[in-house]
């Protein structure tokens, strides 16, 4: 029988669990949750980190404990979020003193900077792991489900960077001095809070870049049930990206690798001034790089990808 | 160089990590930590669960999605709290349908029995665990460092059975008709809600037993500065437990097992009336099994427990 994605398994067995409850006005399936209380909406995210899967078994312990708040802060920023609280499930296969010193290191200094108070959690043993919680609140939430055929599509940064970030550390070519950018943009992505904030009832629909930008981007179009349409003119990877890995491979990590933690976004035509004047307040570069219309798949130009065209990461095979 | 426990992991690393917010009343180091918005508190814990750890690898999934949550609304229950929203990061080796379907029909059950929502969470690659992470609201939390000098102590249920019922599942003696009720107490611990809230304002501090009820008892005295002891003649395990595993056993598992989610947890001797009426409310059974004093140190009678004859579970070594 063929493997189900995890996309599938949570859209079949991991949906709608537990009471309904009038107060949760977006559950599973965006980049956090959404609950309304009397005095606003809060926001909540929750993503799981384990080693050999999320990232190399050499990643330096201040590299992971950054990683496993900044993921969730990305989720934040998708959502246009104020991040506020976060919790912490920390799973050891044995007591390294130091490499929980490096890790709490690293995981306070992101917290510190977007003003996160760590409030609690929970240390086990097992296979090393960690799970992250964050909560923030939010006023006018950014969803996947808003685009509009017409919509530009819009990404922030350099996607693409990360996962050749990622392949040049596992090829050992971590020290060599014309990695360093990339490899940096896979050990510390940089969560986009401050753009997501400012696109703020100007983005109709927004993602992080976690699974690659065709896949993510995939996943505002199916919950807008739309098609999004890439222009292969806009596919501009960056030029360290490029001189570093060649043309061709720079192209299809810019369309299919993940881990970025940038954003996807977006906004009507009209609205492309707000998108600039937004991005430039948040000082975070942002450009358009394709459309959404009816219809659906991911396209680039008038080629319909494929899901394995997308080459969006997915912990399970798919069928 | 001697391993050191979770706790002192906890105390040395992982405390008071990220900013210092205004709004964190409780942070790491009780049930769950406190935040104070506008409207009131809200509460949130974050327990993690591996298999092999904290759960036998042949234990039926829907009991591993019950506990999931259990555990979680347990440390609710400790704080007094309502549990309102619940986010699951679930990590598997591989797409077993037949079990992730079980597994969501344990946490659904008992997500509907206590009006929790489901609201978001992760599922990835990896060695079989789960973490939970739990969000609710309380007006007057029971925190663990609140015990006067001459309170009573207090236990909820037949604690060490749970413990005796995880004994007996490995012993693969877990069909014999005379374990079910203790294999029954393992595998589906009911959180004792009910009895938190009621105890709001009547109790001096609690804490679920988690670790085991003299471990466990010994946080709220470590925490109020205090001596707990326990009344030798109030150390009564159920008829059950002592007729499954003998006397000796029995009162080592009653004093040591950790697992049951039973309410431990202190109030003046005036209010003895008081909590006796909480516990009718709540349809629980109470009983005081000992005293808060000035000191430190866990107690039976007059003789002073090392924390290795406390015997609470510890996931990694002590010194």
């Amino acid at each position: 029988m063929a493997e189900c994605s995890e996309f599938e398994l949570i859209a079949r067995y991991l949906t709608g669990l537990g009471a309904a409850r009038a107060d949760v006005e977006l559950g599973v399936g965006d980049d956090a949750a959404i609950v309304r209380g009397d005095h606003g909406r809060c926001v909540f995210a929750l993503d799981t980190l384990i080693e050999g899967v999320h990232f190399p078994a050499d990643l330096p312990a201040a590299a992971v404990g950054y990683r496993a708040l900044a993921v969730n802060l990305s989720d934040m920023a998708a959502m246009g979020a104020s991040p506020l609280w976060a919790l912490m499930g920390l799973t050891l296969p044995w007591v390294d003193e130091d490499w929980v010193a490096a890790f709490a290191k690293g995981i306070d200094g992101i917290a510190r900077a977007h003003g996160v108070a760590i409030i609690g959690g929970d240390v086990t043993r097992g296979p090393l792991g960690v799970s992250l919680q964050i909560t923030g609140s939010v006023d006018s939430p950014l969803r996947r489900d808003g685009a509009q055929a017409g919509d530009q599509l819009w990404v922030s940064g350099r996607p693409g960077e990360a996962a050749a970030g990622l392949a040049l550390w596992q090829a050992n070519q971590r020290h060599q001095p014309a990695s360093q950018g990339l490899v940096q943009a896979f050990c510390y992505p940089r969560p986009k809070i401050a753009l997501g904030q400012s696109l703020a009832g100007i983005a109709t629909a927004a993602i992080d870049v976690s699974d690659g930008l065709a896949a993510d981007a995939g996943h505002i179009a199916e919950q807008s049930h739309l098609a999004v349409v890439f222009e292969r003119a806009a596919c501009r990877a960056s030029a360290r990206l490029i001189a570093q890995v060649g043309l061709n491979q720079a192209q299809a990590y810019w369309l299919g690798g993940g881990d970025d933690y940038e954003l996807c976004f977006s906004a009507s035509a009209a609205a492309r001034p707000a998108v600039e004047a937004a991005a430039r307040q948040a000082r975070t570069a942002v450009r358009p790089i394709g459309w959404l219309r009816e219809g659906q798949g991911v396209w680039l130009d008038d080629q319909r990808l494929a899901p394995g065209q997308q080459a969006g990461y997915q912990h399970f095979g798919q069928a």
